[in-house]
């Protein structure tokens, strides 16, 4: 039975005879010629959960090795430790023959609270959803955005203005173009789904994912992503970009980093 | 040649014939009857640097699977790829033949500017050194604290008054006791040389690491470091701990995140 959402089919591995779990990196999910670093460790995660026995990534890091393209990936998947709490597991997505992307995460169960909820914080500020502004219409607009429905604020839109804020964040609302409701697997894409927040910084430049960690906190509630990305530190061209993702319901579901190369 | 300082000692890995490395956990960096996530970390970085072709760890993401304990160990160390740029290894840490850490890095070299400082952020606010408070003479000081000196704000000596501030946050300057001056690799152990700072919020409970991710952004001078480890969201049992440390010359050097599990 063919899954009935883009993401779903676009991530779908299939075990071959030797050990490995074939699948197709699809330009559906492209900015320029490549596949979005987040769509690609979702295919090493689709791997993955085939392999551990808990249900949910907690923490997902990626080492970005080789740019990647669309067409035949192959993953080579292993289980690490399987614990009662956790499991953990490591993915090389290869194409190729070349290694091109290395991933580790730990799995658990979130269904299950393991502990008490102290402090969650609160959500990012943002104009409500009808106050943002959806990208779309635009010549240049990357492939990977007509798969969402991503409602950026309006001191977003350097990537359609050109002009840069001085103010490294990127925020907004996301969620899939084709109405399928976020789940943790998801959480992966989303936190590397809107454009670079440097960007409201420095202006578009290639900026390159060396390394991206993810915290998955909670299952997320159907309905509107609530995201907002800053990039505090430029130092010799090397950046972070922190991620806030909250749900629906007001509940953090997600905290990412990564660490970015300026070109 | 013996390495004059007892970090250098204690993370030395000899390479055997079987293609792993040898080395010796030792009880000097224990919190308790635990080797520091930190020490753990940076044995693997020593097996790993013997491998790369690249001086400094750039990013490194640890997946603890089962707690270590003083002893012998071994790694299993293997390079993913090795790029002009970057060189991508990973590691096992393994007691009686168990894998107990899983270690990822993104290795490069920071002695050259690969792009622009467009903004560095400023350092944290604290106050100096002399104003801060050297961790010794208390009957419970972890065995670790001896290795450091370590000078804490008056708002983070919880761990040895028992009253939390009700704020997730613990600061102060660090050096090693033996005046052995920092260096990328020991950054890996800084960023986690403090104690937790959910102690600040929660109270003293255990707090171990499921997965702790460092960047380093630049070789420190040599001198104090100047840390921030701050605490926001604690939500069903999982919090983070993102850390900023400074160098003695007013420079970004690392950021780091962890993943720990309030028991």
């Amino acid at each position: 039975m063919a899954e009935p959402y883009q993401f779903d089919q676009d991530v779908a591995v299939t075990a071959t005879e030797d050990g490995r779990w074939r699948g197709t990196m699809t330009d559906r999910w492209n900015v320029g010629p490549t596949p979005n670093g987040g769509y690609q460790v979702a295919i090493a995660l689709a791997a993955l959960r085939q392999i551990v026995r808990h249900p949910d990534p907690l923490a997902v890091s990626a080492h970005f090795m080789a740019r990647a393209e669309p067409g035949p990936v192959e993953v080579e998947a292993a289980i690490e430790r399987s614990g009662r709490r956790h499991s953990t597991a490591s993915a090389r997505l290869v194409q190729s023959g070349e290694r091109r992307l290395h991933v580790a995460a730990t799995f658990g169960d979130l269904s299950v609270p393991t502990g008490p909820t102290l402090t969650a914080g609160v959500p990012p500020v943002l104009p409500r959803v009808e106050g943002c502004f959806p990208q779309v219409g635009h010549p240049l607009l990357p492939e990977i955005m007509r798969r969402f429905d991503l409602r950026l604020t309006a001191g977003s839109l350097v990537w359609a203005t050109g002009k840069p804020r001085g103010v490294g964040e990127m925020a907004g609302w996301i969620r899939f173009a084709d109405d399928r409701e976020p789940d943790a697997a998801a959480l992966i894409l989303f936190a590397d789904a809107l454009p670079p927040a440097v960007f409201n910084l420095a202006g578009m430049r290639a900026a390159p994912t060396v390394q991206l960690t993810v915290h998955v906190r909670s299952r997320p509630s159907p309905g509107w992503l609530r995201c907002r990305f800053v990039t505090r530190h430029v130092t010799d061209g090397y950046l972070e970009e922190d991620g806030e993702i909250w749900d629906a319901a007001g509940k953090l579901v997600a905290l990412s980093r990564q660490l970015r190369r300026l070109q």
